[in-house]
């Protein structure tokens, strides 16, 4: 995919995702392959369905720093970007979701004070690579933090946690959640997989 | 922006309002900037996604007189002209929304005999202008009235209480919400969060 | 409104409505005004939202007749017809919606036993011609028959009962509503602010 | 209706799917008639809202064999296979749905431990041939198996099951169902009414 195929999906995603109410108010994010170990990166602070092909930040996954900004001056580089990059080094992910969904946020809530969800006994786990619809499949739950980049060092750690190795996710509690994939279209799946799992293990607990 | 943006940004909010089922009925309204101290102000009574640009009435925020009508003689202004000039005055509001959610009349009821509704423990206060993740925010919640324009004693007092010193939007019991900002994106921004913060209140009120 | 953007408004508001669930797997239907005391009315056991302007039957108030029948010798007209007819002579309806929503079906349950159900405490009532947000509103709820024509009686008895006077809708239990106006704009708002009405009372019943 | 308009229809209705959720992640699936006892059929691991016309397989519904594959060399034929060809066989069904709603997976859990769901009281039913709105109508429940081909076993022992003679549809405990048609409408209405079905009977279940 060129890089301007790259650009236009995700911006064409924030569009779908904002309609789902994933990326309400702002909130939320999403990066995607820039080549040469760098991210397309969108900007923070503006409406995310809003987004123009034109408007993403390309940074560098090594140390986030970026490499070329869009033409509008006032943009940011989003609040996501020391996560986007640390998801990208310590798992090769190429391209990264953040959720602002209401779903998110009331799975997180159902871990308690523990750090995991447990997600079983559906057939749509299936669509997270690796897994099989036995598996017992763990999501790390982190806290939240005043600002986002604050989150790294929790992140690292569950990145190390043998218990969350084959886990595309990392749920912040009262916040939302990481998604990652190889390319663009295994975070789309991911994303819509681990939605409907979020979904689904709120209305089975209240059942 | 030009007046003519203005115009049509604010027809495509009530389109997309009506889809999230914000303005059902012909409920609901919006307002936005005209420049001069004036507000360009929806119609009353007509099924809000249907709005024209052209259909929008020029207000003055000193007191509310029409400055200019539209073409179409059928067409009031918006009941809620009293309000929002009220909005605009007190606290520099430049783009008020005022909506008809089951969500805010839900989230109102939350309240039971008491005129306030604490949100706390989310990410989304963020967008909210001024607030950070660990505040606990408060928004006024007033009793409904037979008339939209006798509300106005109501709002002025919450308006002047220093508990709602930093809300950009007041409740109103069985009835729904009107959520404000320096603009139109911000109103916009303000409106997609305080509903997602009332659906997330009502979700875990329940659990 | 000419007869043609009659046809055409009925159309588009068949597929906003089977957006939004109301009119899913053929069901339901919508009439609106011919003009000559005759109706224009969508066809039965068809895709409600693939149905064209000229798929349309004109029927005769008086006695359901059909003046004329659309092109595609397929068609049959709505089973509804009967009742549309019937509140079209004893309310003056012009337009008339049969909505299949889950809500409709859901409302109808909170009566039980009873024949009506009380809507209250609801801005939105407003919504409604003739009622203030202090009215408690009663919407007649009837059994459901085998068949659509069968219900003619129990609607008769119901139109005529004075506590539903005020009534622009009537509940029929596990089926759905069917919901009216003097012209289609107001049969739209009717049925807009009835659905938000029966969702808010399933969700403070819940509550 | 043509080949082509066949295909068309077919990759329209998974864009309308996805829209609700019924085919998120890449899951779900759907077929329909090409005509000699072959059905066309769409890839797997895809997004299904991506399909485009060219993409679908025609298999012979006799033994599920591949006549026509698309252009794209990487695209496989579903794993649903072998359960829609076995649908067609048994049932004469030209068209089936394979979706992967999370209503039809909370449906499945009002079964329990036993292998059937009763749907009733509802005007819908009437949306499946051959009922009436007085009828108990009985959808078997299987479980569910770690490849779909090997769902094979049970399906073929419900679709001889006589309690089932009357049932366009199988539900997969944790994953999803199954539901079909005599052509592409009929499968789309039944997927349809079912889906209220299954949405109705948790929302009476909850109540």
């Amino acid at each position: 995919m060129s890089d301007l195929g790259t650009r236009e999906l995700l911006v064409e995603l924030l569009v779908d995702f904002h309609r789902r109410g994933w990326v309400s108010g702002t909130g939320g994010g999403i990066c995607g392959p820039a080549g040469d170990g760098r991210l397309y990166l969108a900007p923070t602070g503006v409406h995310k369905e809003r987004v123009r092909p034109e408007d993403l930040f390309t940074v560098a996954v090594a140390d986030g720093t970026v490499v070329e900004a869009p033409p509008d001056p006032d943009l940011r580089p989003s609040e996501c970007n020391a996560i986007f990059c640390l998801a990208a080094r310590e798992r090769g992910a190429r391209s990264v979701v953040h959720s602002h969904a209401l779903s998110a946020v009331l799975a997180a809530d159902l871990a308690g004070d523990g750090d995991q969800l447990a997600l079983r006994d559906l057939e749509m786990l299936k669509g997270i690579r690796g897994l099989t619809n036995r598996d017992v499949h763990l999501v790390p739950v982190i806290r939240n933090t005043p600002r986002e980049a604050e989150l790294v060092e929790q992140l690292t750690a569950v990145l190390a946690d043998a218990r969350f190795a084959g886990s595309f996710a990392v749920l912040v509690a009262d916040h939302g959640a990481y998604i990652w994939g190889d390319d663009v279209w295994e975070a789309k799946r991911h994303t819509e997989v681990y939605h409907f799992l979020f979904e689904a293990a709120l209305a089975r607990h209240r059942a």
